[in-house]
This record gives structure tokens, C-alpha cells and sequence, in this order.
């Protein structure tokens, strides 16, 4: 049987980086947003999978959470110098995974094959699933427009307000072939945004169905710690899309998929809010600054969700 | 009136820099090989183009003479970890001007254009034309079959013997419809390779039927110095295709096209044999080493094309 882990960005990473530390490469499959992924300089980009497949990798940028640590810029100085467009950062290692990728893509590999590829390259033995080998695009309506998701999120900087989030292609979009559903024992959605990089791979309908109507544990780490959250957006966001940026909030938007939700010790009093869901709640210390923190809060949810939901 | 100058790789780029330094930006034209164009990782490279451009730039790599001084090969040292094909060495700034003219061409900029663009970008003021905007590719027929030209002169190093090269596209190819053939004051053939740098041109059937007929002078400078090749694989080539590798053969091979040739002091001795094809030929300094060597040869190359065929 096998942890079902749904994850998007460096939040999510995090976690899964500790999940990975304490689960055999049987035990866990990192489900990953692709709803991000965009073609830039003709280069295919999927920056979730990416950030995954390199913290996994233990390459990852130390600083950032996100591309490669030691990387340079010449490519990007040098493309600056003719006049090309360098709002999305592409260091000189990490351009030679996306174009990897974009060949492996072209010569007719899945998403998931070329994904394979790479992980393997660089040394990942679990498996990292693209949530969908169909294209599934997020598109934030703001005060400036309909914009695709890495132009709101890397060239606005997510400064234009929020009214609206579409995954385009999402109805269509079949669930990754390679995950087996019947061999899940347990679901974690690991502390990313929830609109930007869960509600993606929640919009694809036949993993919301399971999630709906599974009866293994369910169970989501919230991203948000004193009505803040630990890393990007997402209480910003909250609040354009009109709620206040609390756990119980998330709790609330994930109510319909979930059994059971970790806030932080820091939010321990909204405990029986979420309960009064309907859901179970536990408080545990979410906040990861180190790997024996990522480890230590991976085999915490680990023993959660096989005690607290047993029959 | 305009100077024209037909040129391919490295050796061509010696003397179209001396051009450079000594005619204004009106004065000369550079039409360039597109025959060793081809797409690699998704990208679209021309690397006679880019030899020039970095050459008339002044940034062109010192020791090998095409690529960028002082580049760096992080990509393809990540891109080899990846096991991707690194055959084709990519610079991380070489990257750069192919991503930008990949771009360009994707939002329906000519090959042209593109090569404005880029040039405009680093400095070059001299006009660089693509001998067409239509594809021509040169195939090397050889001892292991046909092979692409980069196959052949980069992954293959130029090793199985030759015994026929085609230029596909040719036949259809326009002529880049930016040159002026009627403000030509004079032709160079620059001292590129005869049948892999400079036949693609003369394969534009717009561009031989202006040679064979037109009225100005039409010089050829040998790239065969003593029956060697300054740079690359002339001689090995001819000899392949059945010709001794002299100076001689050089000036029969452009016979049809050229009023003058010009040879190396080293090889005056076949001066006369030369003017036996009804040509004119003159003996200069064609070993260029230095600026200066290239400036010294441009001169009395001009020098030679406006006082020898005077009527």
C-alpha cells in the first residue's frame, strides 16, 4: 500500500522531502500541480515537478526552495544583452532540464516518461507523477485581466488583485495513468497554496471523486500559521477572494475532500472549528525550517493518519 | 555602391572582418551560408551566421574561433548529467543568441530579420544577410551514408570520406530578396571551404546567374595554402572528391563564376596556371594571423578588384 501525497510548489516540497526521508520508494507517490506549467522560449516548463524532482534530488536552491543551488546567469545575462525576455529566471543548469524535457517531450514522451527520465537521471528513486500528461492551465482573473498563472505569478510578482481561478483544461484532463488508486492507503495534502497548487490537481474529476468517496484517511497540513502563510501568496490571496486568511479557512475550503486536518501548535485553538466540520484536527509544529524538522512533522502526519482514523 | 561578400565559417569571417575594418557600413555586404543551418534541442542554429556576427562583434572565442570568448558550458555539463546529447557544443551565452533567434522566428521574424535583430543587439553595424530566407541544407553523402552537415563536420568530425554533397531546398530557394544585385560594385568569395561553405551559395540558382554574367569584378581568395587547408576539412575533402588539393583546383572548381583569383606568395608558382583558365590571379599575403593580416589582405583584395578588371 502506498501514501498518496499531493503537492505543488516549495511549500509542499517540504514536505514531501520529509516523506520521502521516512517512506521506502514503494511506500509514497508525489502527486505534483502541473497546472503551472508553461512553454517559454519554446522551452516546456513545469517549475512543481521541478522544484520537487531537485529538493528530492538534493539539489535544490538553498535560498530560493526553487531551480538549482550553485547555478549561474549567463544564459540570461547574455539573452538580456540581446534584447530577449528575462522576467522568468533561467539559470544555465536548470535551462538544460527544461530543454531536456522539451526534447524528450518532442520526440513523443509523456509528462510522466520525461519526467522519469530526469528523476532518474538525477538520482530520485521515488516517484514523482505529474498530476495529468494533459495540459491543465491555471488562469487568475485580476484587476489587470485573465492572466496565465507565471505571468501573474512570476512577471506581476501576484500583485493584481484576485477575483477568479480557472484550470483550463481540467474537465478533460484524465488523472495520471501510472497512479493506482486501489493501492492508496493514505492521502496527505502537503501545506501548499491551495488555490494556486492543490485546487488544480483537485480540479481533475476523477481525483476529487476518490477523494470524496475514498475510506482511507484523508488528510491535509495546513499552509497557513497565524493567519500567515509560511511562503508565497496565499494569505494575500485569501483575502482578495474574500476570506479571512486563517487555518479554519483552509480547513474549510478542503472540508469536502478530507477526514483530517494538521493546523500548527500555534493555531491549536481553532481545533474545534475544524472539528465542528465534521472533520478531525490534530496541532502539530508545521513550520520546517530543517530537515529533522520536514522529517520529524512527516512521521508525526504519518502516525495520524494510521491512529487517528482507524475503525 | 556595395562590396559583396560571400562567406561561410571561420576562415571566410578572417577576411569579412578586414573588409569590415576598412568599408563603411554601406559599403559591403555580407551574404552568408545557411547550408550548416539545423535544429538542435528545439533550437534553430546557424552557426555561419553567428561566426560572423560574433566576429564583426569582437566577441568571438580566440582559440577555436567560433562560439563566444569566455563562455561558459554550465548548460551542457547539466544537459550530460541528464544524458542529453551534448555532441553539439552550446556555450551558456551562445545559448542565449540561439534561444533569441529561435523566439524570433516563432513570432514569424525571417531568418533575416532575426539576424538584424541580433546583430543590431551586439553592435555590428555591417550589414550580415542570410543567403536565404528559405531553407537549404546541406547532406554529406560519405562511406556511413548520408548524413546531415552538422552530423558529419561536428558529431562525425568530418571523418567518413565524401563522395557527393547536396544542398536541399537549393532549387526553390530565393535569394535573400535584402540584397541589391543591381548596387553590386564587386563580388568576394572569401576564403571559405569551396564545397561546404560556399557551393550552398552558388546553389541559389538567382545568385549563379548573377556571377556568370554579371559585368563586375568576381574575386575568389584560395583557402588552400602549400595543398593545405588554413582551417578545416578543405583538403581532406578534395581529396575525397577526387581533386589534388592545390590552390589550382580551388580556382578551376569557381572557374565558371570568378574573373580573378587570388592565391598565396606560397603558391605564385601557379599563377600562370590559373591564368590558363582564362582567369586573372595576383599572389598576396592570405595567411591571416592577426587584425592586421586581415586588414592588409581586405585592402589589397579591394585593391586588386578595382584596378585589375578596369576596362
Amino acid at each position: 500500500m502506498t501514501v498518496l501525497a499531493l503537492t505543488g510548489g516549495v511549500g509542499g516540497a517540504k514536505l514531501a522531502l520529509g516523506l520521502a526521508q521516512v517512506l521506502e520508494e514503494k511506500e509514497v507517490v508525489f502527486l505534483v500541480n502541473t497546472g503551472d506549467d508553461f512553454e517559454h522560449l519554446g522551452l516546456k516548463i513545469s517549475p512543481d515537478i521541478d522544484t520537487l524532482t531537485y529538493t528530492l534530488a538534493g539539489i535544490e536552491n538553498r535560498t530560493t526552495g526553487w531551480s538549482r543551488e550553485g547555478d549561474t546567469l549567463n544564459f540570461l545575462s547574455a539573452l538580456e544583452e540581446l534584447g530577449g525576455e528575462t522576467w522568468f529566471r533561467l539559470g544555465d543548469k536548470d535551462l538544460a532540464l527544461h530543454a531536456m524535457r522539451t526534447n524528450l517531450l518532442r520526440e513523443g514522451e509523456s509528462l510522466t516518461g520525461a519526467t522519469a527520465h530526469i528523476c532518474s537521471a538525477l538520482g530520485v528513486k521515488h516517484q514523482v507523477l505529474p498530476m495529468s500528461d494533459d495540459p491543465v492551465r491555471t488562469v487568475v482573473t485580476t484587476t489587470e485581466g485573465a492572466l496565465p498563472f507565471q505571468e501573474y505569478f512570476v512577471r506581476r510578482k501576484c500583485e493584481p488583485a484576485v477575483s477568479r481561478i480557472d484550470y483550463e483544461g481540467a474537465e478533460a484532463a484524465r488523472l495520471n495513468p501510472c497512479l493506482k488508486l486501489d493501492e492508496i492507503s493514505s492521502v496527505i495534502i502537503c501545506p501548499s497554496n491551495p488555490y494556486l497548487s492543490v485546487d488544480p490537481l483537485l480540479s481533475i474529476n476523477e481525483l476529487s471523486e476518490f477523494l470524496r468517496n475514498t475510506s482511507v484517511p484523508v488528510v491535509a497540513v495546513s499552509p497557513i500559521v497565524r493567519g500567515m502563510a509560511l511562503k508565497g501568496p496565499t494569505a494575500k490571496l485569501m483575502k482578495e477572494l474574500g476570506f479571512e486568511a486563517d487555518a479554519r479557512n483552509v480547513a474549510r475550503h478542503y472540508q469536502p475532500f478530507i477526514k483530517g486536518f494538521v493546523l500548527d501548535h500555534q493555531d491549536r485553538e481553532y481545533i474545534s472549528d475544524v472539528e465542528r466540520l465534521g472533520l478531525q484536527a490534530t496541532a502539530l509544529q508545521t513550520i520546517m525550517r530543517t530537515l529533522d524538522d520536514r522529517i520529524e512533522l512527516a512521521k508525526q502526519v504519518l502516525e495520524y493518519c494510521s491512529t487517528a482514523f482507524a475503525n
